[in-house]
C-alpha cells in the first residue's frame, strides 16, 4: 500500500527573494500543472530573443522594467504585468534592480531562440 | 493576405481591481497559453470543493485569506501564495475583504466538483 501525502505550504515572496542575489537567473518557486512560477532579479540589459512555444508573463514586484519590442516598448512599474506572446521578440532592460515574478510553461529557455552566456538550461528551485 | 497584429498592453492590477466590486466572482485579466490569470474579491465563506484536473494558485494582494484543508489550514497574507493541487478539497474563508490573484487552467470551474449558487460558468473579462 502506498500513501501519497501532499504537503501544501505557503510561499512568502519576500522570503524567497532574500534567498538569492544573482541577476538574470530565474529561480523556480512553484509548479502549477505544466507551468513554473519563478522569481528573478534583473539589472542591466538582456538579449533580444523570442520564445517559439511559450507565452511569458512578467509581473513587477519591485522597480521599473522596460521591455523593448520591435515596434514599441512597455514600461512596467510595481503592480503591473504584461504577457509577451510566443514568437514576439523582446528585450528587457532596467537601470536599477527589478524584482519580477515570471510565469511560463516548464519547457521555456530563458534566452529563447538565442544561445549565449546568459542561457541557463537547468533552473534552480528555491 | 492576412495580417495579425499583436498589441501587447500592460495591465495595472490596482486599476483592474477598481473595475468591479462583486465578491466570489473571478474576473479574467489575461491568458497565458492554456491558463487564465484572474482577479477576485473574497469575503465570507466559500464551499468545500476540489478541482479534478486543475491546480489552483492563490496569490494574496490585499488582506488575509484562510484556506481550510481537510487536515490543516493555510493563512495567507499579502505577498504570500499557495497552490492547491488538483483533487485536494479546500474552502476559502475570510472575515475582511481579500484581493487575490488566481492562476488556473482555462477549463476550471470556480466551485470545482460542486454546483451551487456560487457556481459561475462563464467568467467575465475585464
Amino acid at each position: 500500500m502506498e500513501f501519497v501525502i501532499y504537503m501544501v505550504k505557503k510561499i512568502n515572496l519576500k522570503e524567497k527573494f532574500s534567498l538569492f542575489g544573482d541577476q538574470w537567473s530565474p529561480k523556480i518557486i512553484a509548479e502549477i500543472d505544466d507551468f513554473h512560477l519563478k522569481l528573478a532579479k534583473l539589472k542591466g540589459e538582456f538579449v533580444w530573443h523570442s520564445h517559439n512555444d511559450e507565452d511569458e508573463l512578467f509581473l513587477i514586484l519591485k522597480g521599473t522594467l522596460n521591455i523593448q519590442l520591435r515596434e514599441s516598448e512597455l514600461v512596467l512599474n510595481e503592480g503591473e504585468l504584461a504577457i509577451i506572446p510566443k514568437g514576439m521578440e523582446h528585450k528587457p532592460i532596467c537601470n536599477e534592480e527589478v524584482e519580477v515574478l515570471l510565469l511560463e510553461k516548464k519547457t521555456i529557455i530563458n534566452t529563447g531562440n538565442i544561445e549565449n552566456k546568459k542561457t541557463i538550461k537547468e533552473l534552480e528551485w528555491i
